[in-house]
């Protein structure tokens, strides 16, 4: 009884200033994301997760598709031998995979070890169907989860297992193939934007921090409340170098043999913790109309009285062909589910009670600033439509000031150093290109490359950390 | 270039009356429903496969979260320990699994097996989450694939991992898990029916073909065209059985510990294969219109003529909102593209010329009698609905119609054992109950028991095989 009263209580979040790491863990635990597992390092999505990233899934999978792109499924085991084509990518995986290696009874021939990615399927599939310049190009994508053999785990953040999407495309040329990675990256940045109000900054990964067979990786990085960047989702060009290894040619049409030029491109359920991370605040949750389970939860106030439960029904059923909305009818008091649909990062909340339906009227309050409102229920769709509009554009300005407000630049090694130990953030530096530079900073400082943007301009003309001279602008961070 | 043409061309099926199951495969990859992996025994979904599966969860999708089930996502593996808890399942399942020995190069303290099913995995999680009779009922779904490591596989109808969903459901009382037990298989069969246009017998099954673990299993049964049956849906009651074995205990309204009621209940993507050995011909697929990729191909006739091109675009967009429609703007010629389109299973094919145009109308023709009748493209959008609605009433009436003319009876072993092997089809026949006669019937003829049928009336007074006193009527088949 102890445990089965307690579950119902809102309890009380760590905060975030006291504790960042805990306060994290309680939202993920409290507004019942996920459960932990039997499993090492697996976690369970609970409804409230599994909505969210079912609504992520199908905001992205449009965009795919608008774009294109077609879903398939790949097995989820890899023959050793079949990971072993691409060199670099084997070496950067092999460490870090599940292996199988009995079916029932019997020990296999070869080891399989369940996909941590799925290129070297994907590169199996497409020397098999593609022969000519009309087939291509192919531009696939997955919705799957993969598995990578961690030695410490955090929800979303980090998990043996996780759910994401591959996309997976070919083409007949280097420049279509480019155009397509940039074009990715883009897609998720208009994600991240549109759907889940997060600024992010798109640049190239350097080779140290570039994908596993990659010729390029592009990002977005997002920064986090505790001023951490969050790598949220990357594009790769391959160049020629899969369809080389694993022979994949066409007939052009010049009736010349060619190889393929690749694209892989992923984002994951870390993209919830980035959620968490960007919105949430000592209330727990915040989360982006876009991709709330509840967009609305209507609270009937004097649920008792004759009438306000039905009024509330029935303005549920007007509101649900346009919003997600659920009636609170449970025998809680209004105060405790305020705070609970706080927790859950409800965007609006709509109260309801015997003086508002007099009135023909009802109160909106605003998950992101508090602030209430009282709205005829006339025009209630139109009130809504454009508060959830507001709530959204707020959550986006509040946290592009926040980026744009603790990128710090610096232009010498101690002013960089004192800047990583002294201000939560990215800083803006020169780098002279050299591998050396990249690990020296990382081990002074625990920052890494997080990306060299796009279109940056140079703000000195040697690398911060050698004084040689620089060759990028390149972004760096502690991250997740 | 050979098989740059090859590929491209319309080949030749095997006729299913000279090989069905040369046939099978035959659709099955000259559709592009799948590829052979690299993996024994899985299959890669190719889009035009994957497509028709999308549309599947579409449909079960909203019939599961119409009836109050919500979704969630289990980890991939089980611990040994965990499989173990209950004993009927372990023995059930062990002998089919595949085992992860080692993450990285390290060798695991306690092997995982990538799920078989789930039922451990929600009973674990059940036992987290439910303290309460206010916890109850718990009503979960995952869309996920599973492993099972069979020796012998076929594409969609057994392979080592395929698709599904798994519901995993816990309650109260006995009644009520028994009333979701069977809702859950009339969501089967009205799905069957309305989307697949696939008639079922629905009924209980023996002990002997029961699900490892539960105290019943309904499900239903469809029949292919050769005759033979295929389990086509399960639904499991457990009663209180998996409780007991993970102590999932709630505290009732009157203060008392109780063990939950649990049900379980999934479907596959051997669903693609009914449908393909349902409804398909020499000819190839054909597809039941709610589930069809492509409902209607746009195919121009003489397509360099000025204006068809644009007209053809014109019709798919003005299309677009109320069907899945396509374009086939190709150079191919129109022959080719019908007979394409005929095996992949489009149910509508709408041809539109220069005369088409000058006159306003366009001609449409039907894949399961390819009819053809000419309408005005004034009311285009109405036709084309009542065409796809009578093109599934059409397959399913033929299906229907096939399944009632093949079912048979047998009041003796010789009248069964002769319709057994001359009359491919179903055969009633009176049981006494006792498995001995259940294996020989299986050892004499491949034979197996489909189902006990609900509310079937005895037809004989004795067994079928041993003379005995019968207690139900079993439907009999060969089955895949």
């Amino acid at each position: 009884m102890g445990k089965d009263n307690k579950s119902k209580m809102v309890e009380a979040i760590t905060s975030m200033d006291e504790d960042f790491a805990k306060w994290y863990t309680d939202v993920v635990l409290k507004a019942e994301l996920i459960d932990y597992s039997s499993v090492r390092g697996c976690m369970i999505l609970r409804p409230y997760g599994f909505a969210i990233w079912e609504n992520i899934q199908k905001i992205l999978d449009g965009m795919f598709k608008a774009t294109g792109h077609e879903n398939v499924a790949m097995p989820m085991f890899i023959p050793e031998s079949l990971l072993q084509k691409e060199k670099d990518h084997v070496e950067g995986f092999a460490p870090e995979v599940a292996w199988v290696t009995h079916g029932g009874s019997e020990q296999l021939t070869e080891r399989l070890c369940v996909r941590p990615t799925s290129e070297t399927l994907f590169c199996d599939h497409f020397s098999n169907i593609v022969q000519s310049y009309r087939d291509l190009p192919k531009l696939y994508n997955q919705w799957v989860s993969v598995v990578r053999w961690e030695k410490t785990t955090r929800p979303f953040l980090r998990s043996l297992e996780f759910y994401w999407q591959e996309g997976h495309t070919v083409h007949a040329t280097a420049e279509e193939a480019e155009e397509e990675t940039v074009r990715m990256l883009n897609v998720y940045a208009d994600f991240y934007r549109d759907a889940l109000a997060i600024p992010v900054i798109k640049g190239r990964k350097t080779d140290k921090e570039k994908f596993a067979g990659a010729n390029a990786t592009y990002t977005i990085e997002s920064m986090m409340k505790d001023g951490k960047a969050l790598q949220s989702g990357t594009s790769h060009n391959f160049g020629d170098g899969f369809a080389k290894a694993f022979d994949i040619q066409f007939t052009d049409k010049d009736n010349t043999q060619k190889y393929v030029h690749e694209t892989s491109w992923g984002m994951s359920t870390r993209t919830i913790g980035a959620i968490i991370m960007v919105h949430g605040d000592d209330n727990g949750l915040m989360l982006p109309p876009a991709v709330a389970p509840i967009q609305t939860v209507i609270v009937p106030i004097a649920m008792h009285k004759e009438g306000v439960l039905d009024k509330a029904n029935e303005l549920k059923a007007r509101l649900a062909s346009k919003f997600r909305v659920k009636v609170d009818d449970s025998d809680k008091m209004p105060g405790w589910k305020f705070a609970e649909y706080e927790m859950k990062g409800v965007p609006v909340r709509l109260e309801l009670g015997p003086r508002d339906i007099e009135n023909n009227h009802c109160v909106l309050v605003r998950r992101d600033t508090n602030e209430k409102i009282t709205v005829s229920l006339d025009n209630i769709e139109e009130e809504l439509e454009n508060l959830l509009k507001a709530v959204h554009d707020n959550m986006y300005a509040r946290a592009l000031e926040r980026l744009e407000s603790r990128i710090y630049e610096a232009h010498d090694y101690d002013e960089f150093k004192k800047t990583v130990e002294e201000k939560p953030g990215f800083i803006k530096a020169m780098w002279c290109g050299e591998l050396d530079c990249e690990l020296k900073i990382k081990e002074d400082t625990t920052a890494t490359s997080r990306c060299m943007p796009f279109d940056a301009e140079a703000i000195d003309d040697k690398c911060v950390c050698c004084g040689k001279p620089a060759k990028k602008l390149v972004v760096w961070g502690k991250a997740y």
